[in-house]
């Protein structure tokens, strides 16, 4: 392709709204144009990164017996009534009437569709195990999007959805899909991406998965053991706690306390440490504004991500005033009248000799003995995983957390949809069974900006060659000169006869605004065509990560390519990413 | 791909709520499933149609120079009330507002969003003329979705924007992108698609045309001359009345003519004829229900869809009861009180001695002479063409009507678009203009229905093998023999080698089953592998067409199959449709 056919403009200049550089290179390299919040128009260069990616991930899909389907964007809001989700998620669910007065959704995930579609072929058991994937728009109503391509609202998606008849299956199946997405993201160029085990969220299931990129430009904070192999979504990764010894003297005494409200005053006023006290953290449910109160040691900080998954609810940090039903900083567990939904993190599990707020304005007890005091309450974990914590993996305190961009996630859904949507299967003995499930799925959009992410330098995108908008980049620098644009033209067309995916620039144009533009454009292989060495009948071929620079006769140009295209395309196509242990 | 991979069923039996053929057998096939009125999911086959219709359609964008976008689902609507076509078009365009309170569109062409994506491109007259293409998934929310993937209410589509500097270069490109489609369409399999002069519509310009596959399961009527090259939809397609001889003895009389309300009994009434009529045809305005009344000769037919784009509003047929402002049946152009919106049909001009309503319950006028008793009125045409009318070509009346499929529509929009939206350009003397549109769009779906429609015979599609899903079907009859089944799989092995796209049944069931899920896959060649010829090492190819059967040595299919796949793809590689004068 000609570069003047290129539709898109390119500069040289960072926008100031991008804080990615992913964003900044995206946009400044003509790959993508804003339309609205978190909504992008893509062009070419975009658009055949994109399909590269899906062409590797369609691959390794088929591999492992994917079968590909097209599922709708609208769908009929009765799918996502039968699996009790329609009112479960929140916003983020854009829901409409349409003019024949039914409700529909955008399907923005597709576990309904895909048990709608499949429920007929999988009646017996004899069609198990089995996948269908499809690569779709979808359309989520994010309250935050970000990044450019990181967090949007419309995208496209691969997403995959297996069925088994038992849970040793789905386990296994559950492993391939876990291999192949290794490989994909290795192919795509992607070094480093971590397994780590994640919070299924609204999806439901037990056990699920994320993908993470290391990146200080992710959004996910990823608890990492030095120690042993365990990685964890830290919004999900247990919180191990140390429980404070037995305290004697434990008489619940009332003290006035006035205007000691936070934790480090309380610890002021009463020369304790933070892990003696009993914190209230008090949040409100969006659904209903009641109020929910965790209580926890004052070492702890509370997970709201653990209580939204408990509570099966959204919750949000409660508004507290003088008119409100809960005082703030003198809430305890002891007597506390108010009827509102009451929660225990298992870091007060036995603990003694605690102080917490007396539910009086101004007051807070001390000596609370949890169990003495509050009775046979249940206890859970609602707290976050922090620096230096316990590692859940090997219970050294060698955790730490980093910051990570997910590309892509993994769920064994179980038979959650299957039951609530009534999907059967006979089994061999006869007998009506609901099959298992398991969920796949990758941003296309946000694996391609992952890779730029972490693979550019000040001037553009470097490309791996596996998913590069093309594969060489002719400049011919004096194009206005005949005799240089023969050749060059020659070149060209010589590389396009062989099947290589050329971009070719003989715009009369300087030579800086040519290669600001090569760079942008990031394709891996630059081939120079310039006055100086066409007198020698030479070229001057260069890769964008500047690894290779030689001086060759014209005539060896497109094998020598060939070669660097093989040689680039070995370095992505080893199977697996070394250092995680899946 | 083996057969048992394939998710979705196929069955014998016409589903009862399919009224076309390419509906009930896709169904029938395995190649999608409803999921809720003009909404369907896509299983594997139907999916590899369609990509191979898309690879069709970019080869032949990318020849004439196209720049393949991608543009979103969701716009803003502000996009489209900077068109103003935000409340133009009626309740097909999907409106909602997302959690931010802004109102957005799914986008049900891209018109708007086209502008919006190129306009800072196309500000120099040096990039003219430049052409933007996607495939993207698009929602319409049809009041009445029909026969399967003809017209659905969610679909995928290519829509290409060209932008140009002057009326000479839109017109050429036109004709280039024309030409273009008309490659595609014969590439695609499709025999005698018309090109048709249309109706612009809500899309605004003066010429368009579309391209329609005659067929009795079209819901277009095309006007067609059967002595020169004329060809039009007959919604749009100029009507040209003879005139009546001027009539003497021409009083204005009032007549009581009783319960004599339609044109037939007036006609026995007054022994007169329908031409010597001057009817009344009463409309209502969507928006604000004001009487919209059409005055028309007796022998002609009202044409709404002129009537609309006459008024560039909705209309509907008039409810007229005994509390309206006009009287059913006696509603005439002389002294008509009420106001409302009055509109003549050129067949009346010049007119006299015509019967007409007095807007008197029970009677009409004669003697009506309309430039007389009606003063200086506007005619325009607003009537019906109709079979053996006269054709506005060669103006002989060798009209005919028939039926067709659209699969495919073009448009000079102009600077509709630009103009609306300030889009400019500098052109070479530095002064800023508005660049000139034209649009393009085909249906995938619509036209592998289409395909499906035309060619299929009542065991199934019989695709042709530039869009077939795949292009050889192995069916390995007793795949039980290990014997046998080495063969078969070895001959499979040898095709995928050989890069031909095979389906392989393995499965060990019946040859009736196995044939019948052959015809429903419609897959051009076929292979037969059976108990009966593997003794002498034979194997059985005949194409799905019946026009090619030969049993040959094994060793010689694989040469025999790359040969036929050759021969069926130069049938519909030829350029051009014969037949159509372009």
């Amino acid at each position: 392709m000609k570069i003047s056919r290129l539709i898109g403009e390119r500069f040289r200049e960072d926008p100031s709204d991008c804080v990615l550089k992913s964003h900044a290179l995206m946009i400044r390299g003509g790959y993508m144009k804003y339309v609205a919040n978190g909504i992008y128009s893509s062009f070419t260069p975009l658009i055949r990164v994109m399909r590269k990616i899906e062409g590797i991930i369609r691959q390794e899909m088929d591999r492992i017996g994917g079968s590909e389907v097209q599922m709708p964007v609208v769908l009929p809001a009765s799918l996502w009534e039968s699996s009790g989700r329609l009112n479960l998620v929140g916003s983020e669910l854009l829901k409409f009437i349409d003019r024949n007065e039914k409700p529909h959704v955008l399907g923005m995930t597709h576990e309904e569709a895909a048990v709608d579609l499949v429920c007929e072929y999988g009646s017996s058991y004899l069609k198990y195990p089995f996948m269908i994937y499809q690569f779709q728009t979808k359309f989520r109503d994010e309250a935050r999007p970000r990044g450019g391509l990181i967090r949007v609202r419309e995208f496209i998606m691969k997403d995959a959805y297996s069925f088994h008849t038992s849970d040793e299956d789905l386990k296994a199946h559950y492993k391939t899909c876990l291999l192949a997405y290794d490989r994909i993201f290795k192919k795509a160029g992607l070094n480093g991406v971590m397994i780590v085990e994640s919070d299924a969220g609204m999806m439901g299931g037990d056990i699920s998965h994320e993908f993470i990129l290391p990146s200080l430009a992710g959004e996910d904070r990823i608890a990492v053991c030095s120690n042993c192999d365990y990685r964890a979504n830290a919004d999900t990764a247990k919180s191990i706690k140390i429980k404070n010894a037995v305290k004697d003297n434990n008489e619940l005494t009332l003290i006035s306390t006035p205007e000691v409200t936070t934790i480090d005053a309380l610890c002021a006023f009463f020369g304790k440490d933070k892990k003696d006290m009993c914190k209230a953290v008090i949040y409100q449910k969006e659904a209903d504004e009641g109020y929910v109160v965790l209580f926890i040691r004052g070492d702890q900080e509370a997970n709201e991500t653990k209580i939204r998954n408990y509570l099966l609810d959204e919750i949000r940090p409660a508004v507290i005033d003088e008119k409100s039903i809960l005082s703030a900083g003198y809430t305890g567990p002891y007597d506390l009248k108010p009827d509102v939904k009451v929660l225990f993190d298992d870091s007060l599990e036995g603990e003694t000799g605690l102080v917490c707020g007396a539910n009086i304005p101004g007051h807070h007890y001390t000596g609370l003995d949890i169990k003495r005091d509050c009775g046979d309450v249940a206890f859970h974990d609602f707290a976050k995983i922090s620096e230096d914590s316990i590692c859940p993996g090997c219970e050294k305190s060698c955790i730490t957390i980093t910051r990570g961009i997910e590309v892509g996630n993994i769920f064994q859904l179980g038979d959650k949809y299957t039951k609530a949507m009534g999907m059967q299967y006979t089994d061999i003995e006869g007998k009506l069974k609901y099959p298992l499930m398991g969920c796949y799925g990758i941003g296309i959009g946000r694996l391609a900006a992952s890779v730029c992410e972490q693979s550019h330098d000040e001037y553009g995108p470097v490309w791996p060659v596996s998913i590069a908008p093309w594969q060489v980049h002719i400049c011919c620098l004096r194009a206005d000169d005949a005799h240089i644009r023969e050749h060059a033209d020659l070149l060209y067309d010589q590389l396009q006869d062989a099947g290589i995916e050329t971009i070719y620039d003989d715009r009369n144009i300087s030579a800086g605004v040519m290669f600001a533009d090569a760079d942008l454009l990031g394709v891996p292989i630059r081939i120079v065509i310039s006055p100086r060495n066409i007198k020698d009948m030479k070229c001057e071929i260069t890769t964008r990560d500047k690894s290779y620079k030689e001086l060759l006769p014209l005539g060896d140009a497109k094998q020598t390519v060939s070669g660097l295209i093989s040689n680039l395309l070995d370095i992505t196509s080893q199977d697996g990413c070394p250092g995680n242990s899946v």
